[in-house]
């Protein structure tokens, strides 16, 4: 059975993300949501906000992958851009939508929802909802884009709802194999070789360096099984020929 | 006086950072190290270990910002194609230099000194290196182009000998007010009304949500000292108004 490959990209929107002030997680947090549902992350960008680069970000993208994911901008302030540049993108209206605005008529006071919260009902033609249970705003959805909060917990919440919509390929597994004291250059040869000699397995080596020693963790990547799992075995054989003992990673952790 | 704003992307090379394996922390560490020396990150990238996608990142990047900061694949193994993919996007050869050899070989028992581990010695031709403090394998500089490790605490060493070859612009500093219990609507309107009265300066609005509450940070940025600590006290007023006490938040924290 062979299934197509289904490749996504990570859209993050916001100066914070680029001035440092905020450290991302939800480009990780995505890529591990979209795994199991045969959908691999290919690409990811992180723009400012400024139109002209997310509309442009939103329609190279789109064009390029199956699916584009993007999150931050959808909240009630001034610098929340999003929603009118996937409009702009798409060459669609936007305006408050009767659905979106019902949403937040149920949550907010009516003496709350102002005209700042009102922007948050403000929808691109044609998009679908995205349920946000945690703080009720929804993100939505508009062709093979969805558009999330940009609050880890929030954009977390929604993805439960994005997860059925999704129509993924094959899965890609892994296995990874934690090598302390392991020295890349000395394994890169053999690994180069395995690689060679394993076409449907990607491989690669990440070093590390910290406070308690250092090593490489070697890692290989298949949709294939059987593949991958002789992969493994590959993997220990070749780190045990440097006389160490290989530990293996629980990928799920 | 008048300082004219220096633009810098960084390019995030590696599919272990798509896959979710691994959570990235060097675009924070380059916009953080970059904005006293008045350099704005205004866009990122994450592109996987494939020749063209990094390739014709790296020619968008270097011809639309001031400088470019690549970081990943420069290592021992087959996945390392990083320095390959930079003189190619440049159009110029590569191959083992001698300069480069000698800090490996000042550095390897000679035995340890094999093929693999030469590859680190692959520059491309008219690239000036970049000193490794942790591990000697070197990073190299092509134009506007700084290509740099991609494992954490070689690639905060590899920036101290980066940090002069540098010509930054107008530095932009920036105030954070902490807004305990405070809701984004409320201020949105009030957000605006301060973003329209202060041309040179831009403002944010972060909310935040966990175990101990919600709440949101307001951000003041300006390369206008004095405009500046005029936000941030504009700021404190807009949110003492909705009965809140801000509290400054140290950025260099």
């Amino acid at each position: 059975m062979t299934h197509r490959q289904v490749n996504a990209a990570v859209l993050l929107i916001g100066d914070e993300l680029l001035s440092g002030r905020t450290q991302d997680v939800n480009l990780q947090t995505i890529a591990k949501f979209l795994a199991p549902l045969g959908v691999q992350v290919a690409e990811a960008r992180v723009v400012a906000d400024v139109p002209d680069e997310i509309i442009a970000a939103v329609n190279t993208l789109r064009a390029k992958y199956d699916y584009v994911f993007a999150t931050g901008g959808i909240g009630p302030t001034h610098d929340d851009k999003t929603a009118e540049c996937i409009a702009a993108a798409f060459g669609v209206a936007i305006d408050v939508r009767d659905d979106a605005r019902a949403i937040l008529e149920a949550h907010y006071k009516t003496t709350d929802l102002n005209e700042a919260r009102l922007r948050m009902a403000r929808i691109p033609e044609g998009a679908i909802l995205i349920a946000n249970p945690v703080s009720k705003a929804p993100g939505f959805q508009l062709g093979n884009v969805f558009v999330l909060a940009g609050v880890p917990s929030i954009m977390r919440g929604m993805l439960e709802d994005v997860g059925p919509r999704i129509t993924g390929g094959e899965v890609v597994r892994s296995r990874t194999l934690r090598g302390k004291g392991l020295r890349e250059g000395d394994i890169a040869a053999g690994l180069e070789a395995l690689e060679q000699g394993a076409p449907s397995v990607t491989f690669g080596s990440y070093p590390w360096f910290g406070p308690d020693g250092f090593g490489a963790n070697l890692v290989a990547r298949s949709a294939d099984p059987a593949a991958l799992a002789k992969a493994g075995e590959d993997l220990k054989t070749l780190i045990r020929a440097r006389g160490v003992e290989p530990e293996e990673v629980d990928e799920a952790a």
